[in-house]
């Protein structure tokens, strides 16, 4: 077995993953729940070394994270790149540690001022991504909780859009009125492709259509996993509608795992788009290795 | 002061209200928390004597109710009628009790097959803004957690349309990623008017805006009032953009309190219109009065 000789962190909201790296193949991974909206700036230190003490040896391992771990409410702040900009410009971001055995640097992440918006985490698999395909010129979308469309050109960033639709989608099958009528999994790809395509073709009908899953339901026996369906394809559909003049006439890479990405991709394919595919973790772990280059080169 | 001769009760998911009445005199009003969603079938006639015993005489009261205690999970079921109708059209159902003191009857809410969609309480203020304005030929908006446009002429609710945007506004700001940034109370009348015209004119973006309000108030410490009034004009400026055709060129009455209808008084305000302002009480009473001439009328 290689000797393990850095460690890849993703380190957002809700969970920590840790990779031990030896070069850019992986060793051991180890995942927990101890997300920085979960920690206060003194348990970071302390989460890490749960996960990654087996791999420490006397000397010093290099850590390199992305993510939430570094807001200004995580463990130190590495303030934003502003766009346009390489996804991962600068030598991350030292945080302070007691343990000798680890040296932790985090990735900045990217703010555009107007229209405003921010992104922690996602730069890092763009430049993962840029890294392995360094002549795409394209948008790149990553969704998820708050799914990212990204202009990419010449290896930079060049702007970026938010959309909530992940959480929208949450909210309104688990928090709403919905929650009655729209199933916690299940799929029917007919319903979500006859949504989709009524979101795109009248978005402004957006707003009259949601209450429709639940009088669907209760009038004419509207099955969960149809509403779940109609759901996902009428958020998605607006979402398309509105992110039109990223994807238009792009190349479009999708970075995602598999259950969040597919219906993206049949969303995109529909359009009459052929968009690429790649896994989130290898995204990450390649951006993670580029962000440590920049480490080792620049005195901090 | 006059006899109470029958009780007017407004039972929703949330909430129970009661009036007791002389004519279409109110000589007393009371209110619980005993909302449909919090009862078991057998706790309805307990929670209403709750509230009304005190106005209850050795005779049989009639008490006229509406709103979700006539759901399948409420009291009991007072099957839809289907559009077209009259808002209030057939005698209310008569709900099982113990106490002899009570004389039960529920309204029935309403359907539309295509699209489908219901109402229930709504159809209530509908008849009686119907009763007061006889000669009433447009739309009814009716603002809330789920707000209600139906167009109505020659006294009958021609079709409807549910927008759930007052949920959407409230699950938003207070359990999405922008309860950080939207105040929980607080307005601004430019940025509502902005928001919406924005939402207005270009709602195939609609989708695309919500994220900003926490990134502008990352990057650019917007107010958290602000960022409400803006959430507030986005999604009613996506409301008015779906609903556009109940509205455009009709005559729109507004039914609701204050503080709920007076941004969808400013945003119709905005688009031209001329809306006629009605307090939803009033309309609530005077529809189950309406009702009430139906249930001594018709033999149940």
């Amino acid at each position: 077995m290689s000797p393990i000789d850095w460690i890849a962190a993703d380190w957002g909201t809700s969970h920590l993953r840790a990779w031990a790296m030896a070069g850019t193949d992986v060793v051991a991974e180890a995942k927990s729940i101890k997300g920085m909206g979960k920690l206060a700036r003194d348990e970071f230190e302390p989460a890490l070394l749960e996960l990654v003490e087996p791999w420490l040896g006397a000397a010093s391992m290099q850590v390199i994270a992305c993510g939430m771990v570094g807001a200004r409410q995580g463990w130190i702040e590495a303030p934003y790149a502003t766009v346009p900009c390489l996804p991962v410009a600068a030598a991350p971001m030292k945080a302070p540690v007691t343990d000798p055995r680890l040296d932790v640097r985090i990735v900045a992440g990217l703010r555009q001022d107007n229209p405003a918006d921010v992104m922690r985490g996602e730069e890092t698999q763009i430049a993962g991504f840029v890294a392995l395909n360094p002549n795409f010129d394209g948008v790149i979308c990553l969704p998820g909780t708050h799914t990212k469309w990204a202009h990419v050109s010449a290896g930079e960033v060049v702007s970026f859009q938010t959309f909530m639709t992940g959480e929208m989608f949450s909210l309104l099958g688990t928090a709403s009125v919905l929650r009655h009528s729209v199933g916690s999994d299940g799929w029917d790809n007919e319903a979500f492709a006859e949504a989709l395509d009524e979101a795109q073709s009248r978005p402004e009908r957006m707003a009259a259509r949601l209450f429709g899953l639940r009088a669907e339901a209760l009038l004419h026996d509207q099955r969960p996993e149809t509403a779940r369906a109609r759901l996902s394809g009428y958020l998605i559909g607006a979402e398309l509608a509105a992110a039109r003049p990223y994807w238009l006439g792009q190349q479009v890479a999708v970075i995602g795992a598999q259950a969040i990405a597919a219906p993206y991709l049949a969303g995109l394919t529909q359009q009459g788009l052929a968009p690429i595919q790649a896994a989130a973790d290898p995204m990450t772990r390649a951006g993670l290795m580029a962000a440590r280059k920049l480490a080792s080169e620049t005195p901090t």
